[in-house]
């Protein structure tokens, strides 16, 4: 029977990475990483639990996607697995990983991070302007994330691009998706909104040709119905179809993405284990832009 | 330490209202009152639970409305809580909610009732008519609820409208997003039916310009993939978005909207808690509606 | 008392029938039966449970269909419960539901199948094609399912249209919600395939005029949103709306279809029993469009 | 192929009865049933849907009791299913279920009957006690049952065992495995009640030989631990395998056991279906007790 | 009908308070309330929702307790919400709930604190040690919670006890029903630990006769079979059993407590609702020793 | 910041090993593996994802075990991940199993696998037996496993142990905790067996002093309260404090425990993750017994 198999250093594996990404660090063009933060986490939390969920659960897709024609098999990207973290202490935490993620970028590879909660955006989007202080950002999302205080803290999951906003200015935001926020995050000075829908996203990428851009993406930006397993249900969003449009608009669009991340999946609160297959396939998605672009 | 808080009776609250809608009875336009009843349920019960999961539920949804640009911070909403029932007697159950449905009425404030099952509404409306003789019904619903007997049974939540109908008379009872019923029930004279959608919202509304209406609102109108948490699920309905549209009909209407009730939802039934939140969103659609009209 | 009920042998009944089917097999011009198989189910096993998790589930369904305006009290239906079948052999299996459905066929009845995994389709198909060896295939699905192996294996849920292909051949299956499959899976010449959606199955009914039709559904070509209750979840799929004017298409056609089956509903992955519920729909319409036919 | 099934009729078969108990009426020497009513649940409802989810759950049993050393197989039990109830009227069931136990008593069988709610068995003692004047009653629940009303009303799943007792008079009513009830529901005259055990019941046993006795279990008289689906849930309970002992009790008593019910199951509140699994094992212990004796 | 109910303001009520405590603060001997903070939690999160999800269910528990023969109709217990905290922050939340604490005791009231995560109990024994600084500590739990530090932080649910022995000193912490810790937390000198069980509490209540005692009662001491809700699970726990003979040697003893804390509770773990059931009547139990002492 | 943390390659760390098992194959004396397989499984399949559930989880514990008094960290265990098997073809997953076992017998370290259902200790039985044609077998179980043929197949999880009583003959299995089986199975010349507990553990561990012993627990011998994540609940189990007892008789052994596996944990069948959390506890304390031995 030894023919059958002849060593176990062969023949036992892990499914340790993400959709089977197993490349070497220096191999890559992409780097996938899980930062599992969520303490500043107002409603329901659990986004520690994603990239835990998203692994095992990803081995049921196909490395295909039909809809980009593109195969991950083509591509080198890294798992690097996740960032280990001081989680009691939210500003180490976010000087950690804006440290990761400038030392992808210094790589001159395309970070692509799996939160946890929105605010481990605050610091990708730090590193990312400190390399490219011309960078543009597109955000889908449910909420604004603009407030400028969330029960008494500055730094929180619903106020991170009001802190990004501090830095980045005006002109380089721009939000699809919306709706939730207080009136006054509808009313901030130079960030494009489009509230309820993501329909005009073709002509912003368009107008962003060959500029450095960032893509944030909230799984709460997608109706409860599809992505349930989130801290912050807001009934009334976009359908994984106006989503595929999005990834097709990326695909074929002139701008230069320097980094991506998508974040707010909560595993816990979907026992279906549907939103966590959605959010794999969004992250198979992404990936493939950011590896073919 | 003591300067932090100088004492219990100002730093401890409740999370016993909807939405902190903390108007007394008094001061409030619109008064907001749960009725735990779902005695005839035939098939899966649990509505009894709606009110006590969604006012923990509340707390996640901001006070303003992107959709109908109205906060609930501006206006008055009494909270009542639970309406006492004897749960065990269906008849006595439907006088006592009766009574509290005039009471509300005689103090020229709008009765805003969240089920418990169907059956609650005819109660509502049998003081509603009382009141206002030549009031006209808007009801979504996946169910037409006009069946004459449910298990040899006149009071049921799927005979409730042909009770209505038997004092209501013809024209003036609207039904939208019907999907389910017997052949008969889609055979009432008089009683106007949309099948399957509500694109006709908008007309109908329009029809009603300058009248009496009370709204009655199945969460099963929604389709099962955002509203799983309800006793009788059918397949094909609407979604959140076309629900959002009626919202913006009846804010920009001219009918007199009397009283509305918000029915259906059985919170066991999904664990996600993504239902209840739904259900959270349309109470507070609906209570911005009715206090800005 | 006793004349309330005079006899146990006439007041008890119990509810396994889907939907009330209470013809027998000769009466009966559809026949319906459920075959509890999954054993090559690559991702999540479960489907083994849909028929005893859908029979009870069915008894919250009205008889009649407004979709379609028909009600099945109005027809004959059998439904003779679960095939006996050897679980732990694959081939055993398949030769045991390809001498059911041949014995259906062969009493002149339409077969109506309820799995199980995808595979069970194929003696299904089997049987079909030796009645009618020029019988066409609409095959409404997630996944392609024209793998040539999987996991090392000939016969599985994801292989099994390869071995109808085999001996179908070209310019017989037609698929449609198509999503998910390896590049090659997509390129197999003289099989339709309609990507995403189900938009041009009136155009490819019409063709099929007068044809002998065979319908088989993968549950899972509904979006996760409706249906998370299944093996394998993509989202990005049909709703349930979509599925009812493919239903309307079918009444309307004038395709002889043959028989049909309902495959991969997996009930303890939705614990809020939509999946379930949903499946009961479809089988309610299903068998509904066979028997008036 | 057709030499592996030659007939439809021959091969399938449905799982619609508990535990393969497929003895006729006439053959039978228990007749098991279930009453799906829990019209008067206080807490949490679902007790309607026990016997749905028991039936396919019970093919995971065996039918070989080690801890009798019986087996189902050996003896002949009819499963006639659900009584047809009108659900709407809890008077009419009451009289529904008491004329089925007459009809099985009349034709000297015995009961086993599933709920339902603990109302149920009210009906059942009446028609017991109209044959058997002299029957005693082993009652094992967290619950005494004992109050004269709730919400207002005589006739509930908390005052069944009053009402019994108004008729059975002193004397004949034993409880075990007490431990909820107002302080008045334990100071019944000439009711026997152990509380929070059941280590007693061998010597009650012990009191009742040759005596014709009634059981009826609340499976809530299980620690939750083991029983979370049920309505109202009490820690502290008891283990199965004191429950056990007790079955060992019974079996080696010189009691005439006239009849038994299982009632308070609730498996919409046990996810895991483990609930189910041991109602089913108690089912199969108690019926196996019964057909024995 | 306007004598069945004559007014809204008397027919109207709200479940908000915990098993119907409706003292007032100053009528009150025992005061209720919650801190909901669960932001050092390193496991599974969710302790936030504990009150919420306990006060509807706690309707389902009787007042009258047949353990300790107590009823809390019969005593003042003020149930007054939740501690308005600012989330985000730590210390300031350790120092919002001292000074409730402080509060309550200051004025000679016993305070009854359910959390939230453990940490909460350290300001809770801040402030007793400041009214009575020769408190003794009889915590129960799986976990030593003596680390001294967490993840990097000194301030921890995990540390918290560590931090309490710091100005409590040696001779003033018992512990029972310790399963987890590292090896250092199992030696720390002058803390009194028994391990896996609580069969010593009797003994040492005897101990801490007439001395001033604080309770503290983490519910993960209870085995996961009973407490899966909780946020790390360890098996081998105590049964509620168990925890019913500590509650009569509470009831029992000569010791002044002082107040006590039920933490851990975290109701998204626990469909069933079991967990949070268990932890009302824990709650039951305590309040009623505190106020009868 | 770049001091923060010096570089991606140190900062990254993946949780794909059980309990910081990270010792290499070369290193380790006890080398852990999972074996994903329930392709028998006759009830609730689900046992495929038990290690992708087990890794994550596991993080959860301490590496210190209290009960043991011995800590991972003072040992070299090594998680080879899982197995890579031809899930579709029953006999080749057997022979891969099997060839993976020896392997590591020949490397003469000590096997520890992870199921998977409970066949697949039928090849690690037949691979120790090759090396040590004198091993004994431990067996923990809720049922005996003795079934000559299930649905019709002689190799499946309900019938290995007479496939292994086959070549190891009579005085070699040891089986406790039974209580389910048909009459036949509990009739094995040979084959020791204790029915309802595992009070004899000691005694036997005794007798075996000095031989050469595997240890098969299937989780199922536990009470479903503390195990319902299986596939076959059997009420009337064991407590884990009973395991406990086991685990130190096994520790303070002479027997030469020369591998074990953990089988049949189906974590889809407990939302809750403490069925899960148990089996992880069950895992640390064999791994630390076979390390240190």
């Amino acid at each position: 029977m030894t023919n059958i198999t002849s060593s176990i250093h062969e023949k036992l594996w892990t499914n340790a990475k993400f959709l089977g990404f197993d490349a070497s660090f220096d191999e890559a063009s992409v780097v996938v990483f899980g930062v599992p933060f969520d303490g500043t986490t107002s409603n329901r939390p659990g986004t520690r639990f994603s990239t835990s969920a998203m692994r095992p659960e990803s081995y049921g897709l196909e490395t295909y996607s039909p809809l980009l024609d593109l195969d991950t098999g083509d591509v080198a990207i890294a798992d690097m697995g996740e960032v280990s973290l001081n989680l009691g202490n939210t500003q180490l935490v976010l000087n950690q990983i804006q440290a990761v993620v400038a030392d992808v970028l210094s790589a001159n590879k395309k970070p692509l991070m799996i939160g946890g909660e929105h605010l481990v955006s605050l610091p990708a989007l730090k590193a990312v302007y400190e390399k490219y202080p011309d960078v543009h950002i597109i955000h889908l999302d449910a909420h604004t994330d603009l407030a400028d205080m969330l029960s008494g803290e500055k730094y929180s999951h619903g106020t991170f691009m009001r802190r990004a906003y501090e830095f980045l200015g005006e002109g380089r935001i721009y939000q699809f998706g919306l709706r939730s926020g207080c009136r006054e995050e509808f009313n901030i000075p130079g960030v494009y909104q489009e509230k309820f829908d993501i329909t005009t996203t073709g002509e912003i990428i368009k107008q962003l040709s060959g500029k450095n851009v960032y893509v944030t993406i909230d799984v709460d930006v997608l109706d409860p119905s599809i992505m349930p397993g989130t801290g912050t249900l807001e009934a009334g969003g976009i359908t994984y179809r106006q989503l595929e449009k999005f990834f097709l608009e990326l695909k074929n669009s002139d701008m230069n993405i320097v980094g991506a991340d998508i974040v707010e999946l909560s595993p816990p609160y979907d026992n279906s284990g549907s939103s966590t297959a959605t959010a794999c396939k969004i992250l198979r998605e992404i990936s493939l832009i950011l590896a073919n672009k």
